[in-house]
């Protein structure tokens, strides 16, 4: 069972009344306890505590660690992304949800400026599953609805993704590739859209499902050893 | 600069009215017509000609192949499925229209299904552009609106895209991966999906401008000849 | 636990007392047995049963089926190979071995040719691993040494593997593209190069590992309806 | 035509006899030179130049960068690594060879350590062409042969490849992903093993047409002006 740390920003909660209305203990919390639902152990970790609640104790026993962050990307300390990308380059798998996108550890991982157009308005959102059969759609239907979100849209400045596993539709004719995987040396990377803090988007039941299979999904599989250096040959001349 | 075959069904065109009156000499003299005021010299090539009009000697002198079908994909003969392949693994283009999806010679190489879904109704479309710098996309905005469009959405059973290059929207709710790159041999293949035959979409410039680039982009570099069999060593022991 | 079914065309080993000397049973039963020890319950079909010992029964009820073939490709029925197509449309995995890089269902699959270089003679070969962190790697060390084998060499004619999880070395010079991983629909699909039938590859236990691991990642993780024709609107106009 | 700019630390030139004797007026006069040859206009750039030569300016003027460092990847300062990034998002193509894989700018692409094997002993290359068919190699045999040079061996982390061109082999046993493609943003990258200092590989002649090639392929295509921010909806509600 995946070791799973969710860490959050946690700052609108504290000044937004709207969003503390929905997500009062904080969005970490709300998030940890759906996995708990689907049998696994989460813990939390937020901006203000010391090191971030990223130290390397905590990292080292962290299988797979979510990220929602939004205000402050700049106050994360360069030392703990250093942190954090060697995690997962070494095995540990990686959930960046909603306007994460924007964060240090993701532009890190990805090269590229992660930028995207936005819009808060009226719009709905429709996610198609247009990776039947991967891991992370397990037990999700051919869409998902959410009556109301933030509007993310193309072009969103990412690589490639390796996999596409969801694409977003908005009312306002906006689309959005809204799942998306990739491989970072050992480590499993997942970016899911949804969950603009103003909207009870992680309360949903089918988001919860996603994010729960998606840390199954990303929890690494095996211990991992890269090898660097400078090595014998392999098979000697004449050999 | 690339000699393009516009191979088109020619069935509709003959016998509905409504298409005849968009597509009077059929879709292929539009395209093929289109492609000259690009620069590019193209000439066509229909089901109902002997061989279907792709006679080796055709398609040994045809850098793109663009294929248009829809009601008949059966009637294609095995034989000239195998050639068009074999000339796609040898290194010529083929850029796969709408209902082509269907074709036996997308499926053929594609390996999947490549069924998806459909609704004739009052959509508009729009088309996102995911790949800023592609060549595909070279002079083509951030989007591309067809105010009516048959509507065709995920899932759509293909192989994963080598290049995503537009994602549709459609006023129903769905989305589809609207332009797909792959590479089969020394062969560039793209599929592009709009283009129902009872509306305008060929006589659009933007479209045709995406048909363009699309036959610069899929024509063959250079001659390829692949080398199988059974060589020599290379290194012969004790080098 | 995935229920696999190992497939043999089963020729060389009735007629060359080398071949039948290394798999007295044939190669099917070595690697079911493998399998076996690794905790995976599998059973085996051969190319002289009736239907190739793949009726729909056995394929209904197989969630992952593993393809040696060599002699006899062209001898597999059409009406078989349709029907294993469809089934790993449809969320079974296929693992395909050596030879079978030139089956009907391998080819049908890929929409290539599929060909290679080879050489029979006194190679050795190393399968480096170059995807570490990927479920089909797992205990696997950074190479793998099989003291003589086959050479197969580049050009391989396949489309661009999902995955390269091994590429090999060979004592002559080449290398080629050992494990390469594919998605087909819902069905996922490893090809693995070794195993000539006059050495004990099959034997050897890293890559009776490498087998296991990879019918475990194969294995349908859960069901999946995919849904085409011709739906409603989601989104009624005017929502 | 492309305006290319070779980039070179230049410093084993002026402090190894051995280096020098190969190339005295550095590496980068070298491979600017041969692009000469090839047609391709191309400036060069080196590290004890103020802003280590690549000025606004001047970056804005190159159309592709090409980059040989080495000892020295951390004296490349912060804000050119800054420039060099943006100008690949916004469309400048990117070459680099052999222990810029070290660098801070391939790093922050990749999003990886970029980590691999070495050795400098009597290996031979021999590099595979896996992507006939690529612009990259045309003109390019099935194999490049090189009588010596520095051995690079997997794992070598960086993410998978969009496109794989070359795989190495070398004498002691090790392979090699040598030739890479990436899209970062508007940008393509080519990631080229050979060309250790102490080798004249630069002088030969099919690795100057794998280089000149590449800087042809890299070359923007057109203008991309990518939008970001808060637009508008597109389709009002109601449309």
């Amino acid at each position: 069972m995946p070791r799973v740390t969710v860490w959050n920003e946690y700052r609108h909660e504290k000044t937004d009344p709207a969003v503390a209305a929905i997500y009062p203990d904080g969005i970490h919390t709300t998030i940890a306890s759906a996995l708990g639902e689907h049998g696994i152990e989460a813990s939390t970790a937020t901006m203000d505590e010391p090191e971030h609640g990223l130290s390397p104790d905590v990292l080292g026993s962290t299988d797979v660690l979510i990220w929602w962050g939004h205000l402050a990307h700049d106050e994360v300390g360069d030392a703990v992304v250093d942190r954090v990308q060697q995690r997962v380059l070494d095995g540990m798998g990686l959930i960046v949800l909603h306007s994460g996108h924007g964060s240090k550890i993701f532009r890190r991982l990805m090269g590229t400026s992660c930028n995207l157009k936005w819009r808060e308005s009226t719009d709905s959102e429709v996610l198609w599953n247009v990776a039947p059969g991967h891991p992370i759609t397990e037990g999700v239907e051919e869409n998902l609805i959410l009556d109301q979100e933030e509007m993310y849209g193309e072009f969103f400045d990412i690589p490639t993704p390796e996999t596409l596993v969801f694409i977003s539709w908005f009312t306002g004719g906006e689309v959005f590739r809204s799942g998306a995987v990739y491989q970072r040396g050992a480590g499993r990377i997942f970016y899911f859209r949804p969950g603009h803090e103003t909207y009870p988007t992680y309360h949903n039941k089918e988001i919860q499902r996603v994010i729960a299979n998606a840390a199954r999904w990303a929890s690494r599989n095996h211990d991992v050893t890269q090898k660097f250096g400078n090595p014998a040959p392999l098979m000697p001349p004449g050999s």
